[in-house]
């Protein structure tokens, strides 16, 4: 593998990557050729990268459209090995969080101060290339492989659009912050840019995986004095414990709806709630749970396109508020640099999420990991 | 009739009233009994009351129960001639808006900064009696007539909860600020406190009666660039002009959805979306057809009681938000004297919401006019 500097600039790499040959089958680790970077581009070293259930979801492609031969991968932390024409505001050597949306500084959405749905850089899932000539820098003896969502992490070197990476405080460890780049910051995002809890509220969470425990992150750091926990699955309880959590909820345990048994245990619902599952039937219980004045519920998890959401409109009138949320509200480039910050000044506690750690060569496991819902994040270790 | 003095004070009042005997019915002026206020109750004597749509849907009572003999009425403007034990904030001659609900003070709504809900004094329909004793203060030989939403300002005098007055600039003229105590600030309220349109921004609203141009009026005052108004009735357009209305859509103009439409018009959705007609369709337009990354729906009007409101959850994801007010989340006490400064400093206008007057004796041609949906408000000089 060529050392991390701009000494190999312009000039083909070859290195290591787990390549997704089709759908549902176990990732091979192949040698592939990386292009250098074009027009606004940038090749970069992953260090670290961990799996999120996006990338298990896109590689078991059931309801969904993929593109193979691809290599998947959105979490990760790396370091800048070179850039292409026009990039500006990164040099070889700089560390940065690659992120599966991006901010591209000039379009409507950059420059509004409420939206970070870049209309240039926002995510696409079905789109395997590069913006700039859609073509991919990935090849294996000339053949392509494809990119995944902009950012291709399950690779030692990979290429993604500037628009694409945050660039970070260089002190931060890569192995620690690289699960900052995609659901943790979803999940604190969520609450903390747009439930925004008060001091001394209450707050529900439905779903405890890494998104909603990185909510509950953000309902602890904003000083929720109450953080119920909703989830069908009772072993998550202990896990959620650390994050803040105070009391647990399954829907299971109760005939009559949750939003009902939550409205009782809240004197007529909660202050704010966050739904991290997807499930339509969460949403709306999630919207429907809180209090009527003041209640806010913010949407997270992502719905099945036929799910339609429905409610009566009574519990809008009564002054209730849905929002949805794309990665927590967070502009990549602009925010999640302060993110790295708030781990570097100890009050965001990242180690908790990180269960588990599997060498590259073993990424196999970590999708075993995730399939059979054990642990919250695996760090796979490109070294 | 009695001098407006607190000579009158601890006595009945006989004065006249228009009561409403049956549903749909003519209403007869009668001469009433008014008793004396009880404990943190006020009598005031109505000098000016309007006829908003919510008197004419409960004394049509089509569609919900209603409590009868009753006096309707609840936009107007008075001053107080006697108070009830435990009253302590005002005092007899003190100028007051009648309001359809209340703010105690009190309670966890009352105590939020976001909520104007008052769980002791929010707004009940089917009431007919005052709080303290469950009775009414108004008889005929006797027998009791009925109060409505706790204002019943078609009579000469009336009996209030101190919580449901504001007490307003003794220099405002009560012929013009009466409009201000219900529909106008409603939707005045639902674009300058919910919505919150920024300068420069757009704005749809649907809708364009008294609270729909009350929401016009806010978007002017906020700065809005284009205020687009949506009415299936084309004669509403000309007067909205004057509200600073600056394009019209009517739906039955179109094929397609009209969200689509106005989508169209503005490159992908307008910023601010307000919708004033209790429709459910509408309501649905009204969310969908705000922009993504930062568009905000504001909802109104009160729907059917049977009524669903059903959207795909990704156009919550998107980074939409949707919103119902009250009242257009005024507090009655502690914001509606502003509102009336706004009037006194010439920023909100109005006089143009004024379309009609007619003297006490005539106020079934208040209804008429309503009822044929002819102007916007019409004054009942109770003089």
């Amino acid at each position: 593998m060529p050392p991390p500097s701009s000494a190999t600039a312009g000039q083909v790499i070859k290195c290591k990557a787990a390549v997704a040959w089709e759908a549902g089958k176990p990732l091979v680790i192949e040698e592939i050729e990386v292009a250098p970077p074009q027009k606004m581009e940038v090749r970069l070293r992953i260090l670290f990268t961990s799996l999120c259930h996006t990338d298990v979801y896109f590689w078991e492609a059931k309801a969904q459209d993929s593109v193979f031969p691809r290599i998947f991968g959105h979490e990760a932390a790396g370091i800048v090995e070179s850039v292409g024409e026009g990039v500006t505001e990164l040099v070889p050597g700089d560390h940065v969080l690659p992120v599966f949306t991006g901010e591209c500084g000039e379009c409507a959405h950059c420059k509004s101060e409420e939206s970070n749905m870049c209309t240039l850089l926002r995510i696409n899932t079905e789109r395997g290339v590069m913006i700039n000539d859609g073509k991919s820098r990935f090849s294996i003896n000339g053949k392509p492989i494809y990119h995944f969502i902009g950012t291709s992490t399950f690779s030692e070197y990979t290429v993604v659009h500037v628009g694409c990476l945050a660039k970070i405080n260089p002190l931060a460890p890569l192995d620690k912050v690289c699960v900052l780049s995609c659901g943790i910051s979803t999940g604190l995002g969520a609450m903390l840019n747009v439930a925004k809890p008060k001091k001394g509220s209450s707050v529900a969470i439905f779903g405890l995986g890494a998104v909603g425990l990185g909510a509950a992150e953000g309902a602890r750091l904003a000083g929720a004095s109450r953080i119920i926990g909703i989830d069908l699955n009772p072993s998550r309880f202990e896990e959620a414990k650390k994050f803040g959590v105070t009391e647990f909820v399954n829907p299971k345990d109760y005939t009559k709806p949750i939003q009902e048994v939550i409205a009782e245990m809240t004197d007529g619902g909660v202050d704010r709630s966050v739904e991290c599952t997807g499930n339509i039937n969460a949403m709306i219980s999630a919207f429907e749970c809180v209090h009527d004045g003041w209640g806010v519920a913010v949407l997270v998890g992502v719905p099945h396109k036929d799910s339609e959401f429905k409610t009566h409109p009574v519990n809008f009138l009564n002054e209730r508020t849905l929002k949805g949320t794309f990665f927590g509200n967070y502009k990549p480039r602009t925010d999640l640099p302060g993110v790295v910050e708030m781990y570097m000044n100890k009050e965001l506690e990242v180690e908790k999420f990180i269960t588990h750690e599997v060498p590259f060569a073993e990424i196999n496991k970590a999708f075993e990991l995730m399939l059979k819902g054990e642990g919250l994040r695996c760090i796979i270790k490109m070294e």
